[in-house]
């Protein structure tokens, strides 16, 4: 396919390069120029607007934060301008307000419009196997799987809806937060009878527990080793903040989500934002007075 | 093996029959003695006093709770009259404060001890599938392998201190309960926008979170079916509570824990203490007004 | 004084009508005009724009959230057309973020500003008897305090930044939420035990806990009585979120604030939204299966 | 009056002072005899057991906590052989499950019995100026009443039931943890902005919150000086517990009181247990990395 691609930070830059190696023709857009050259030297044309990326078959958007997007997007009259017949899609994890507004407004000015946020980190899209919320119209869906084949290993077609792509996502990550609080504050009960978190870790995730989170995070935890960061403790909170706001939006309280959120705060104000989402960890072992 | 078996609810039923089954000799005592006759039926002997069952190679004790346990361990001298040589295996989830008191008891009075607990419910118990947590000297938790083999598909030795096996079950419960609660936040989040639950279960389940408990109580919750109860609330909540109690005596703050514990008060004080723990989920979604 | 008021709703109606009492010139104007029909019976003079009111020597503004003056005061132009020497009173409460940019918008423009948010609700105001808290250049406090005087039984001179005023309002009024949070446990509690929740409210009021909001907000609690609201729990809750929005900003977590926060969401899901911020007696009460 | 008084700690001590110094006749018992020396030098008669103290009148117990108490009065059978006729007033805080079952055991053995727990610290003790939560019979009530006006400035009559008067006791406690918690987190807050404690502390303490607690915990957050203690941080825990307990006990959650109660806990994992309780205080600006 002939395709555009905006927003190439970590993750935006893996899934292009996906797209690339997979065969298909990629104009590839970014604020900050420097981080295009790679994918040049890949074979991918950098333009320079957005509005360039915005034509051809289909273009993707894997933008930072609303922010950025809306900048892009809405401010930057990107969607008026674009062609009619294009499908947007767009994979960043936005909050629930922005994505119902999108929803909106690729609809009054015509564009097909898909949301696809991925569940996976720059080291999983890289190997291209992102698992791929996707939701809008099927048509438009299917005219950019190939797409989404290259990038994922799977495609969720979650609905109609694009803005209940978006909130799946936070629910997810929800989940995924609340899991790495449990398994650490779990991890300081047990260290304080002195027990090994391993030998935990080890029961829980060849019984109860198995899969790649608390694999993942939880070795991280039980090894008390944060850096580098696979995914940042100050995006985690970003996200527990739109999973929060998103439960606000239709009256849902989200008691664990507050839980996590204070904990993530205390992350922040002891300076360990840049350190992994599970720093949450050694939030609970620094409450239990067995930080270091 | 020649074992005696004392405390036959639910758990302890399943498992003294799973022994029955693999070949061993097994005395059988129970409080109320009508659950001792399905038993008697497949070879069991039933004796008359707790003395008599602690008595041949082994003797195993499924109490229901901390009281049931001390009431006839402790206060009914029956660790005092143990013949010398006699491995006590208890697989009760019990306190951490008592499962300590009973390591030093049981070394005082020269019986050996392995504290056992487990992980899974009676369905698992039944069809001996369980997880078996066991700490205690090695040659001890040797000398009961093959009847421990008969009830688990694993047993998983986690040293040589009876008192880190509790702690490790009430670790693990406790990150059951906040998996349960967590999904039945997040299924109130995607209902609230008009999303399925089942929708959220079918994508985590296959990315993020694999395993029997997103798909057994999530299941549960996703089609909001609280009964029968395959693990009762009420139960669920006395774990949650020997867990916020175990990190009390360390001084380990768990505040998810604290958060499932209200919320498992809220459900008791809607009546439903007796429904599956998976009642977490009608809590959360109460509480956003759609219990419905 | 020759002053402006603009924001004319239950809490600014009241506190321009005060200043037209003590025999203050007031031009006044509130963006849907018939608010403004009372206020001129007594005197006021209605204007057409924002701007007429931004003259003479001072401008009182009591808009109703951030979003409401960013679009008269940023948006709308105001403060690059105030005259040089006007003193600006902003006595809303607005997050610390909008408080920050505001401080530094009016030194770019070279309008004299004064943050002087206020403690109390429309019944308190309509008496006078305000508690204000403001912020700002010493001078220009002086200028206005004889109308402060008139809406206020005392200024409190927190400091010469203007945000320093409404962090302090978001935190009292924090501490205002938790404790009618905390009675309303409270009074679950006894009220679980079968004692009535005024003998708790008569005790403490007349030891450890004497003054206004136990009295007021405790009173109707303990009488389940949460209409005619004088302070909206949908009011009380965009305030709470003000007080986490200013932890974020610089990294204190508030756990308090979101237990309150939850609770609120749980009653805007109940359609409580529109009762008195004590209605957060009845979350506990139903959480607690007591809510008849 | 013809008293005696057991348990003579920090409280009993000095209230047994009061009823000397008011010309009560007053044998006094205690487990540690020393504590019994300085109210013998002023006129108390010291006794070897508490069976003597328990003559005369009527007697008055301050036992440090449940196991004490349920110790000397229970398992020590002094209740079984008091005299026919004599009031006991027990003024200890206990929990809610223990109060309902002594008010049954004194039935039971023909012992006039009166809950009397107290509100105050050692100091207030020492004043007489102590708030007594007074609940039983009447008219054993009105025998007792000499002794309670020498010991505090108001005896509030709440029913007949003796427990009652002790879980309104937990209830006011539980009350007063969170007045410290929520002013903790306030201070926190505006601490994080640049504003001293202090300020926020005389804007409430003269607005919304006068009155003994936020001046007095308010002061040693605001000061952050958490020693010599009034009210050591362990004992709060303690009524913490006993409140949350006393919640489960009739089914209703105390979501503040968890969030206090894992801050305890906190504060303990830091060594801080014997420091006053408002070094909740102390938590706070540490989670908001500001402990210094």
């Amino acid at each position: 396919m002939d395709i555009g691609f905006i927003g190439l930070g970590e993750m935006g830059g893996a899934m292009a390069e996906r797209a690339l190696k997979a065969g298909h023709t990629v104009r590839v857009w970014n604020r900050s120029r420097d981080k295009t050259r790679a994918l040049a030297d890949q074979g991918a044309s950098v333009v320079d607007t957005p509005e360039q990326a915005f034509a051809g078959d289909a273009a993707f958007s894997m933008l930072a934060d609303d922010h950025a997007l809306r900048s892009v997007l809405v401010d930057g009259g990107l969607l008026k301008h674009a062609p009619k017949g294009l499908v947007h899609v767009n994979m960043a994890t936005i909050s629930a307000a922005l994505a119902l507004e999108l929803a909106e407004l690729h609809a009054q000015h015509g564009v097909a419009y898909v949301a696809a946020p991925v569940l996976g980190r720059p080291d999983v899209a890289a190997a291209g196997k992102l698992n791929i919320l996707a939701a809008g119209a099927s048509e438009s869906i299917d005219r950019v799987q190939p797409v989404l084949d290259a990038l994922g290993q799977k495609t969720w077609r979650v609905g109609s809806e694009p803005q209940h792509a978006n909130v799946l996502k936070l629910a997810a990550n929800f989940m995924l937060a609340s899991a790495i609080e449990s398994f650490g504050e779990a991890a300081a009960l047990v260290s304080g009878h002195g027990i090994e978190s391993q030998t935990l870790l080890d029961v829980i995730t060849n019984s109860l527990f198995p899969g790649p989170v608390y694999q993942g995070y939880g070795k991280m935890i039980a090894e008390r080793r944060y850096e580098p960061a696979l995914f940042k403790a100050r995006l985690g909170l970003k996200d527990v903040r739109l999973a929060i706001a998103a439960g606000d939006a239709v009256n849902v309280p989200l008691p664990v989500a507050s839980v996590v959120r204070d904990n993530l705060v205390d992350a922040l104000a002891h300076g360990d934002g840049e350190k992994d989402f599970a720093v949450l960890g050694q939030v609970a072992a620094r409450r239990a007075g067995r930080e270091s």
